[in-house]
């Protein structure tokens, strides 16, 4: 039966696009620019103390669905507390992100309901339009005037308009002011997926949909993650109260998934009471992000500008992004190597992340690795234009 | 854009539909015959300060996906117990038995592939087909033949049948043997989401393919979850070397998803270790479910015989079920209330979970409250026959 993953494999190495899992120990050195804790508070000693009271108080796991056993005042307090500080009326915490939009697409969708994407948007996005059943197009990469047209030459009387806010290849930002003006034209609504936008952009980390001015909308619903900014797990859904009922009665992966273990809700928690309490990290990690790209352009590599805290790097070709990472990764610096089937546009790079507790030495140091590292200049590919 | 949810909501409403999150306290002194902490490791001393323990020492978030800094050690050694203790070359921990159900189905699935499932599966079970973009069918509940013909009649060249284990809301077995002797027979791929097997059934509860004698097979895929039996969040894949390495290599659901938080990796880890040195846990809760369910038929419940911990006793009617989990919980015995869409055949239900821990005390307790609440007997459907 299971012959033909043999064959699958094989094909994949000669492609250069075989993967490892390779495990990190807890006490490695390597500066770690490939990893989502962009605020530096997975290891915050607040954050882990957090953790570790939430699991005495409650044990390690939930022990059911959210609608049976497995909400507890934990839940209930952490979805208020980032409800207020998104600004938006009620909060839906799901296991993870990639749940909560599964979850958000497939009870907000449906065979009456159009849904619009962006090219570039991120996998679970995708996977909940396929999930929702709903007709869905996507549209070219940050293209108001193809969401407006498809919004208006539309045959269903429902439409939602879905993009991530920052890019989670490139870094680079979805129009959100213009596609929300476009959607409250047409009737539509607008779903954001904020996972690299929440702590890092808008006022004090508030979010993308803060930093466009659209936070709050009664058209708007968010989607977000605890895993990256929050250095935690788990997922959420941000927006309108009868929006967030809806998904408490009808998203099948909130209703049929055990709820977010105690440990991951006390960590997102008190991740979010320091965010809150330390508005600045956000300011640092977009201008540890923006020097970074800046020194790399300088040195005649392809970074792109980064909106958030992603910093994406070309490569010449999927192989030589892998051994470009494995190079760094030797020097003592982590980044991550994205390739097909992970980019949208077949071009493979190097992903490295900001991160606010970044230093003016960590900074010198990753782009002097990355230029000595960098494929020979001889690829013209490679140069910024 | 957002009008019509109201609608639906009052729909549902009429139905006796609507859901609602009560959230519970630390300390609450309810009798938990709701949960799935089958084993009562939840809040196990040793389980919570492995918890903890994890997240001290790796902080607590993964930091990234599995494939670039989400990785621990702590993840490559749960991958190894699992498997060792499972009997099966390779294992792949995921965020939530959710999205590892939506990643194995999707990776093995595709338009080449025909899938069977029996229509009681569980909704990830569901969900994942969905997603796989596989033809897929769904045969009556344990029907062994139905399997059988869709396999001999099939068009597509590979075939893989998808079916729980103990199946979640009945609490009934598959039949397993039966099914790896069919699909062998006719050179197709068996999986079982072991949800609710791994922990309970089995020597020292190895799980349901291993009391099946199947475990190790290699047509044969397991899927369970980490949020049940062991007391903590996160799924997991148990199966061949070369289907784990595919899942690495192609699963949506773990390429772009944070990878499961530390603090549940710890958890995970030691129920595992308490359970291989106490296997009797798994032996206990098998008897107590046997002796719940004997109990409660008795007085004349209608009560299904259960294979594993779940306990389901059928109720007249949704609105009648609600009411009498309501009175249970004002008793101090908290079970679930299964209602449509959460039942296959729309009969709606009471479901209790048995645990190791359960004094006899508890039961005669538990039995006397839910005989006591019950609906009125006058309604024939009540009894059993
Ligand atoms: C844009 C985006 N959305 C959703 C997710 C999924 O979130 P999670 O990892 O919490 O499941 C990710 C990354 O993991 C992401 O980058
Ligand atoms: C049969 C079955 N499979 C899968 C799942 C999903 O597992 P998890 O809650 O870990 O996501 C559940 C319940 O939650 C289940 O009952």
């Amino acid at each position: 039966m299971f012959d033909w993953l043999d064959v699958r494999a094989q094909a994949r190495a000669k492609a250069g696009l075989r993967r490892r899992l390779v495990p990190r120990s807890a006490d490695s050195d390597v500066r770690n620019l490939a990893g989502n804790d962009y605020l530096g508070l997975a290891r915050d000693p607040r954050v882990v103390a957090a953790a570790s009271a939430a699991a005495r108080r409650w044990g390690a796991g939930s022990t059911g669905s959210r609608l049976v056993t497995g909400t507890l005042d934990a839940h209930a307090e952490l979805e208020r507390d980032l409800a207020d500080f998104c600004g938006v009326e009620s909060a839906l915490v799901f296991s993870s992100g990639y749940l909560a939009n599964l979850g958000a697409l497939s009870a907000l969708g449906g065979p009456g309901t159009l849904l619009v994407a962006d090219e570039y948007d991120h996998a679970s996005l995708i996977d909940g339009m396929r999930l929702s059943r709903s007709d869905h197009m996507r549209v070219p990469h940050r293209d108001v005037a193809a969401v407006a047209a498809a919004l208006r030459d539309r045959s269903r009387k429902r439409a939602l308009v879905v993009t991530d806010s920052v890019f989670s290849v490139d870094g680079d930002l979805a129009p959100l002011a213009a596609l929300a003006a476009v959607c409250r034209e047409h009737s539509a609504g607008l779903l954001i997926d904020d996972a690299h936008g929440l702590g890092v952009l808008g006022p004090g980390g508030r979010g993308a949909p803060a930093a466009a001015g659209i936070a709050g909308a009664p058209d708007v619903v968010v989607t977000a993650t605890l895993s990256k900014s929050l250095g935690s797990q788990g997922g959420v859904v941000l927006g309108p109260a009868r929006v967030i009922r809806h998904l408490v009665e009808t998203a099948r992966t909130f209703i049929f998934d055990t709820g977010l273990a105690p440990a991951s809700v006390g960590a997102a928690a008190e991740a979010l009471a320091v965010l809150r309490a330390e508005p600045e990290l956000a300011d640092r990690v977009r201008a540890s992000a923006r020097a970074l790209a800046e020194r790399l352009r300088a040195a005649g590599l392809d970074a792109a500008e980064p909106a958030g805290a992603v910093v994406s790097v070309r490569a010449p070709s999927a192989q030589q992004a892998l051994d470009w990472a494995g190079r760094c990764a030797a020097a003592g610096v982590a980044v991550g190597c994205f390739r097909p089937p992970s980019v949208p546009d077949h071009v493979s790079r190097l992903r490295l992340t900001a991160r606010s507790d970044l230093t003016e030495q960590d900074l010198d140091h990753v782009v002097d690795v990355l230029v000595a590292t960098a494929p020979a200049r001889a690829d013209e590919r490679l140069l910024a234009t």
